[in-house]
């Protein structure tokens, strides 16, 4: 049977933080008015997994009560998991579009590459879902998603208004800390290169057996305009296009000359 | 003090099967003809952690007995743990090169973005160390390495001998599944867009609760003869040179015509 014009987009909703997190709840509140929403998420916080799926082990997936007029579950599994199960045993169709976050916490330049948030967004796209991951620049439990969740009901917008939409699309997408009046509007750039520089905590623990603990410092090394970094320390908030060819054709172009026979 | 040019080069190797995989064994053999080699890789099996780390608990490091003439840890990260670990806690600077594997199993199209063993090389590119991964097409714990190492020790060489190396260069290295004398050489290419259509197998515990486990079938969506699929299907080593810039650069054009002020 052929779509009708009237028929509902269906959003899938995930994140990295679990599907307990204020963050999550702002995305459903800003994605309701838009479609049916179905929301398949962490059962706990999973922040920085990357694109990590679980092969070694098998996944649970629970019902959850949550809020009214939208379908829960609580994924044992990574963000990239969640994806995968909803659209295979929860949805058994594609949805529409899939969103991701609201994260607490930045995921701008380097970071795409270790966020549970942007790898669950990237996995729909590898899916033919185009998608849209959201973090706000407030790691806080009680972080303030008002703005982003403004700007986030924007986005969605555009993007399920857009008749050529990529079927591959998937958006980073980052908001600044700060009210939604101080952010002056959107700007779509590209990844910054601005990385940690790792420094681990040595400490010894209660039996005198050392362990190691992350931190690290954020260095900017990208100094050009038309980066995520920048729009966001401007009070934009940043669109970076994001795309899981990781092929490099500059380099490939190099040594096809200099190694192909 | 400035380098010599009789200064050996420092080699850190690692790996996502864990340190006592025959593979990771097969990659330092073939390593250690060209310098000093480090091996800090998980201390258990990490395949599918793609660009994970561990944010919310500690990492511990185990010095242990290894092969004659390496310097070896056991680290309970995920493979990018164990390269951000060796630089900052184990070498304390960085190598010359990083190599990562030899991984039992095919690594190639998409499978670059959820393999721990490519992850690891990605994050050591990111570092500024040129790295290259390696995995063999067979997902064996009694494969056979020989040619795999075989192409791995020319690879390296070439790596190495490159004057003009990119600080970040990442090669993704797969291996055919056959003998050294039925592979036609080496073949740089680009990532196919092949992937795997998921199957969840659904079953119940033994206290009838469901459960899921990730199964699914490979499917090659790209035709083209410049790709990793069809350089290995054609018993070629396959080169993909890949990049940690996300960045989509052709749906960014777009979106920025449409969206930025």
């Amino acid at each position: 049977m052929a779509k009708t014009k009237t028929e509902k987009p269906l959003i899938l909703i995930t994140n990295d933080d679990g599907i307990t997190a204020p963050g999550i709840k702002a995305l459903v509140q800003a994605a309701l008015p838009f479609g049916k929403v179905v929301v398949v998420a962490p059962d706990k916080p999973q922040s920085g997994m990357g694109h990590a799926i679980t092969i070694g082990h098998h996944l649970r997936l629970t019902k959850v009560d949550y809020m009214e007029g939208v379908e829960a579950y609580a994924c044992s599994g990574t963000p990239v998991d969640c994806v995968k199960l909803a659209v295979d045993k929860v949805l058994h169709r594609k949805p529409t579009i899939c969103l991701s976050g609201i994260n607490h916490g930045a995921n701008h330049s380097i970071n795409v590459i270790y966020s549970g948030t942007m790898s669950a967004a990237l996995e729909a796209s590898i899916e033919s879902i185009p998608s849209i991951g959201f973090s706000l620049l407030d790691l806080s439990i009680e972080a303030d998603f008002t703005a982003a969740a403004h700007f986030a009901g924007i986005i969605i917008q555009k993007v399920l208004a857009d008749k050529n939409l990529d079927k591959h699309l998937c958006l980073n997408v980052n908001i600044p800390k700060v009210e939604t009046k101080l952010i002056k509007g959107i700007k779509v750039c590209k990844q910054a290169y601005a990385k940690y520089e790792e420094k681990y905590v040595e400490r010894k623990d209660p039996y005198g057996k050392k362990y190691y603990w992350l931190t690290g410092e954020f260095i900017n090394f990208d100094k050009s305009k038309d980066t995520d970094v920048w729009a966001l320390k401007n009070n934009y908030v940043s669109i970076v296009p994001v795309l899981f060819d990781l092929t490099n054709h500059i380099i490939k172009e190099k040594l096809m000359k200099k190694w192909n026979a």
